[in-house]
């Protein structure tokens, strides 16, 4: 309707952004939530808030607590169980980090030096088990079984899903219906039970802890597609991000899936050797963005989130209006409009 | 690049033409498959050939044991092993099937009489155990271990199903990730297990087993929406295919959910009182099939198959070219692209 052309284009708004409304939007819980978190990794062995310290400090996102905080005010909750469990799913989601950059044998995490190459894999396995335990005893204080059940479960299935990823790891020929159960397990459980906590202290019927359910298990599958898409992104190379991660790791992500389906055999024999094989040189990775772009790997990986975007996002329909709502919708489409 | 426009036009392609593409090629393993079907639901108890053989005859497609031949020629298996597996997996079908006319209390099935309407719940049930034994038998003479394991776990899920889709039965708030996983479980495991066998049998590489698997589930997922869609398809009703039975059943399925989750208060309370409450008048059906289209549902559903059809296509990129493989992927096209 605005028919003057500002001079200045506004920029365009990102994840980050739509993350930031959100945050803001439970700002108060958030700073109570970052308070637990700081006391619950106490301990007297020093080491333990020393490296446990290192990695909730590094910069994350802390997406899932905001999610679980979301869900709560969306679902009209006014008390405060919701923070010592929105502080229990990150610690949930902080000590699979610390154990996952053990299995990978990660010396970056976030831009910064992982927690194992600074305090060794001994100490990372270690404390993330602390994390683990500290995480139950925070739902314990709480003492819903509900809420126990949802995260305990979680939990189970994250640890199942990495145990898959190991399986996937170096294997060029995984299946894209085997992608998606790693990424189910290993991210958008976790993302669904977050969603779920916070229906469950607000007491809400069943029908809406479904529906968040529903929103957070695809935002997470739409999630982990495109930071897998990302990795990829020539785009992302130019803003100067790290990209080629997972291709160095030989992990076996959505774009490398469908490139190796839509290939040649002598593609596919590139895979094999830089992915199974490990054996990758100069410019491998170059050629791989190649061979993903002329297969439109990166677009139809995006098209696939967009799809679970899409049911994300209908989830949400059985809400009232709400500014959560709509930030969490925002979420959404930022998630999967990222620059790629 | 055709410039000549035909005089004539060619019809259009449906779903069946597809099918008896892929029925014509691997007709000789059919014609015996059939044949095995009729001997194996012999019983010296007279009502089970009578009760068996008014389902088996009563012109189901044989899309399930023709996946199974379509997968082993596909493979390149020479043997004759598919074809007492291909009755394995028609059996267990066929069970599910008496099984489930008689929890819905069905008196229709194909557009005849339901055998449980002719012959008593009591003997649909019990016949339909004598089938699940009966595929069972097949599979222990044809003594692959690995088979056994895929068709007793699929059958395990579709009971697991069935018990889900019960729950959900009568149930407006039902989300969407539940509907996919009773949709999952109900049929397009079984999808994806009559395809793995295939594979299974030709001995060969775990990767297109998986491609298998993951083209079967995903064309088992399109299948059962693209189906659901049809119960509420104007074009269907004007084709004199009879609508609504889903509606009837008080079924909550995708279009259903869709059109709630995006509809107002007073929509959902029509929701409510047609499919929780079962208070159905006249015109429902039709107000139904309103709110549907007002929302976009049947063309939205119709848009989440095609992403699960596409998942099936890029799957079966590991093969090599082959009339089963080109009648494999038509039949993707044309499940989700028949007439609603």
């Amino acid at each position: 309707m605005a028919t003057i052309i500002p001079l200045e284009q506004k920029p365009k708004r990102n994840h980050s952004d739509a993350l930031d409304t959100l945050s803001h939007l439970v700002a108060d819980d958030m700073n109570a939530v970052n308070q637990l978190i700081v006391q619950r990794m106490e301990s007297r062995v020093a080491m333990i808030p020393r490296l446990a310290g290192h990695i909730i400090a590094a910069g994350g996102k802390r997406l899932r607590p905001i999610l679980t905080l979301a869900a709560a005010s969306l679902c009209g909750y006014q008390g405060q169980r919701h923070r010592k469990l929105a502080a229990s799913v990150e610690f949930i989601h902080t000590a699979t980090l610390l154990h996952d950059d053990v299995v990978d044998a990660s010396d970056l995490r976030r831009g910064g030096p992982s927690a194992n190459a600074l305090f060794g894999n001994e100490a990372s396995v270690l404390v993330g088990d602390f994390l683990f335990s500290r995480a139950f005893e925070l739902m314990v204080e709480d003492g819903s079984i509900d809420v126990l059940r949802v995260l305990s479960n979680a939990s189970a299935v994250i640890a199942e899903g990495e145990v898959l990823q190991l399986i996937t790891t170096n294997d060029s020929t995984t299946s894209e219906q085997a992608y998606l159960e790693v990424v189910c397990a290993k991210t958008a459980e976790l993302f669904a039970a977050a969603c779920r906590v916070g229906a469950i202290v607000a007491a809400r019927a069943a029908s809406e802890e479904e529906a968040l359910r529903t929103f957070g298990l695809n935002l997470g599958i739409a999630f982990q597609i495109v930071d897998d898409v990302l990795d990829y992104s020539a785009q992302q190379e130019r803003l100067g991000k790290t990209v080629g991660d997972d291709f160095r790791e030989g992990k076996v992500t959505l774009p490398v899936i469908l490139a190796i389906h839509r290939g040649s055999e002598a593609e596919r024999a590139f895979w094999k050797r830089t992915l199974d094989d490990s054996d990758q040189r100069d410019g491998d990775f170059a050629h791989a963005q190649d061979l993903i772009r002329s297969h439109s790997a990166l677009r139809d990986a995006i098209d696939r989130a967009r799809h679970y975007g899409a049911i994300a996002r209908d989830a949400l329909g059985l809400f009232p209006d709400h500014p959560v709502k709509k930030a969490l919708l925002d979420i959404v489409d930022f998630t999967i409009e990222r620059e790629f």
